[in-house]
C-alpha cells in the first residue's frame, strides 16, 4: 500500500485531492467547495439542519471498521437527524481533523465512504474544513435539508391517543457490534484466525453501514400522512420513546409483543444471552424513525411493510410503560449509550 | 473553584446546563436546539454556510487562552467566513468535544464565549452536539447567514483593473501571539513573575478576541458598493491575495507603502526583530476583509476610515507581485499558517 504523508500536499493539497470531481446533484446548491462559504437557494423552503461530532475512541473504533464505512456512517446518523424533522437532506459540510498517524491515502478512503453516502443519498458535499489534530480522526458533520413549512414535524407534537409508529426493525446494529467485538477479542487471541462472520451479514451491515430512512420519508408523503410527532433512533427505542413523549407533554405505551425484530436478530441475542427485547429497547444505532400519527389515520399504516405500530400514547405525562408479552405494565427505562458517562462502552450520537 | 465532573451530568444534563435560558434574536430562526434539527426561514434569501473544526494543540493552546476566549473566537472566525461572502451571519450550530480533563466549569465557561459572540453578533445558536474525546477539546462550528441573491460576492469575480482593497489594519493578531509566546516562556521560568502585558492591549485583543467585520459588510451595503470578488485574512494577505487572484484568473499587485499596520504593532514587530511587512503578509489570523472594487467605485472607499486601497489586480494570471517602499516589484510568497504541515507553529482555519 502506498502511503503518501499529509503533509506532503499540504492543507490545501489534501483538500484538492479530497474533493476533486465533487459533482452536485441538488438544484438547490449554487455554490460549493472553494470558498469562504456555501451558497444554497431554498426555493421556497424552509431549512432543516442538524451537526454531529464523532471522535475517534468514543463514537468508532479503527480496529473494527474501516474508514471508508466510517465516512459512510458519519454522513448517514446525520442525515437521519433531518428525517427525523419529516425532511430531505440535501446537502452537507464536513469538518475532518487527522492526526499524523493517519496517510493521504487513509483521508482518500475515509472521504470515498462520505462520498458514496452522498452519491446514494443524492446530498451535495458544499463546504469543510479539513486540519491536523495532535492525536486522532474527529468528524465534524452538519447536515441540511429543506422541506415545505407545514410539512416539518418536531418531537413536541404528539397528543393524547397518538400512535406510535416504528420503521423497520430494531436492535440488529446492536447485535452486529457484539459480533464485532467477539471477533476483535477472538482475533487479538489468535490472530491468524479466520474471522466467522458470512452468517451475521444483515446484522453487521446495520452496525457498519447503517441507512437512513429517506425512503420512509417519502412513503409518509405519498402516504398524505403528517406525524404529529417524530424523532430518529439513535441511542435505543426506550431513550427516544421519552425524549418523544416528555417533549410532548404525553406518556407512551409500548406492546413488548409488537416490537419489530428480525429472525437472526432474535437468535443471536439468545445465543449471546442477551434479552432480545432489551436490545431493541436499548441498543441503539438503528436509525429507524419513529414517530406518532393520530388515530384516524391508522388505515394509512396497517399492514404496512416499512411500518409497525408499536403503543400510543397516553395523557399521564411521565408514564413511559411496556407491555410485557405476559400483560404487565412495567416502567421503561432508557439505557441508551451515553457517551460522557461511559467512553468505553460504545457508539453514541444523538 | 467548584468543578462538576461531566459525568455526573451526562449527556443531556450538560447540554440541558449549557443551553439553558438561549434566546433567539432572528426572525429566520423558527426552532432552535432542543429538536433532531433546527428549523430556519429563509425569508426569500439565499442561505450562506461555513464549517470549521478547531482542534487543541493545533489551532489553540489553552496554556495562554481563556476557556472564554477560545469559545468567542471560535464563533467569530466561522462568522468572519459568512461576511467574506458579503453575508450578514445570523445562526451557528455547535460541535463539543471534551475529555475528562475538562469539568462541566469549564464547558460553561467555553460556552460563555460562545454565547457573548452570539450576543454581540446577534447570531442564534441553534443547534449542537456534545460528546466525549479521548484526549483534548475539539470545537466543531458550522455559520450561516442569508443574503439576498445579488448580493453574494465569491473569490472568483476580479477582473482586470480592479482595486484591491482591504478592511482594518494588519499584523496585529501575529503579534499579540508573539507576545503570548513570550510571556508562556518567562511564566514557565520563573512562575511567580507578573506578566507585562499591559501595553499590548491592542495586539492581545486582536489575537485573542478578534472580531468579524459585519461592520464592514454593512457599510459596503450603506456605500452601495458591489465587491467584484471577496475573501477573509484568515492565513495572511499574502495567501489571501493568491486565492483571490487564482479563483479570479487574474494576477494582483499590492503595494508595501499602502498596507494598513498599527503604530503598536510596527513598534512590536521591531523589538521582536521582526520586519513588520512580513507580519502582515504571512501574520494571519486578522480577520479583516479583502475585496476587489471596480476602478469606477473608487470615489467610494477614498478616505474611508475602515478601508484601505492596497493594490490592484492585472491582467496576467498567477502574477503576484508587491511593490516594495523602494520601488522594486518581488514575487509575493504566501507562508500562511498551515496547520496539516507545521502542526507545532501555529493556528490556522480557512
Amino acid at each position: 500500500m502506498e502511503r503518501t504523508e499529509i503533509g506532503e500536499l499540504g492543507e490545501f493539497g489534501l483538500i484538492g485531492r479530497l474533493t476533486k470531481d465533487l459533482t452536485h446533484q441538488q438544484p438547490s446548491t449554487l455554490r460549493g467547495v472553494g470558498d469562504d462559504a456555501a451558497v444554497l437557494d431554498p426555493m421556497g423552503k424552509r431549512m432543516v439542519v442538524s451537526t454531529d461530532l464523532l471522535c475517534e475512541g468514543i463514537h468508532f473504533d479503527l480496529s473494527y471498521v474501516p474508514l471508508k464505512h466510517l465516512g459512510y456512517k458519519a454522513v448517514v446518523v446525520n442525515l437521519s437527524d433531518i428525517c427525523a424533522m419529516n425532511a430531505v437532506p440535501t446537502q452537507v459540510v464536513v469538518g475532518l481533523g487527522l492526526s499524523n498517524r493517519f496517510s493521504v491515502e487513509a483521508a482518500e478512503e475515509l472521504y470515498e465512504g462520505i462520498r458514496l453516502a452522498c452519491e446514494v443519498y443524492k446530498v451535495d458535499l458544499v463546504g469543510g474544513d479539513t486540519t491536523a489534530t495532535t492525536s486522532g480522526l474527529t468528524l465534524g458533520i452538519t447536515a441540511m435539508g429543506w422541506v415545505e413549512p407545514d410539512v416539518v414535524v418536531g418531537r413536541d407534537g404528539a397528543g393524547d391517543g397518538d400512535l406510535l409508529v416504528v420503521s423497520g426493525d430494531l436492535g440488529a446494529a446492536y447485535m452486529g457490534l457484539q459480533i464485532l467485538e467477539r471477533e476483535k477479542e477472538v482475533y487479538q487471541a489468535a490472530p491468524t484466525a479466520q474471522p466467522e462472520l458470512d452468517d451475521f451479514a444483515y446484522l453487521l451491515e446495520r452496525q457498519l453501514k447503517p441507512e437512513a430512512r429517506v425512503d420512509v420519508i417519502r412513503e409518509i408523503a405519498d402516504l398524505k400522512l403528517k406525524p404529529t410527532s417524530m424523532i430518529d433512533i439513535s441511542d435505543g427505542l426506550a431513550s427516544e420513546v421519552m425524549h418523544l413523549g416528555t417533549s410532548s407533554g404525553v406518556g407512551i405505551k409500548v406492546y413488548e409483543d409488537k416490537l419489530p425484530i428480525d429472525g437472526k436478530v432474535y437468535d443471536t441475542a439468545r445465543e449471546f444471552n442477551l434479552d432480545p427485547t432489551l436490545c431493541m429497547l436499548s441498543g441503539g444505532e438503528d436509525y429507524e424513525l419513529l414517530f406518532t400519527i393520530r388515530q384516524e389515520d391508522f388505515e394509512k399504516v396497517r399492514n404496512h411493510p416499512k411500518l409497525t405500530v408499536i403503543g400510543h400514547a397516553v395523557a399521564a405525562p411521565d408514564a413511559f410503560t411496556m407491555v410485557t408479552k405476559g400483560g404487565t405494565e412495567v416502567p421503561l427505562q432508557a439505557q441508551g449509550w451515553d457517551g460522557l458517562r461511559n467512553p468505553q462502552e460504545g457508539p453514541q450520537t444523538d
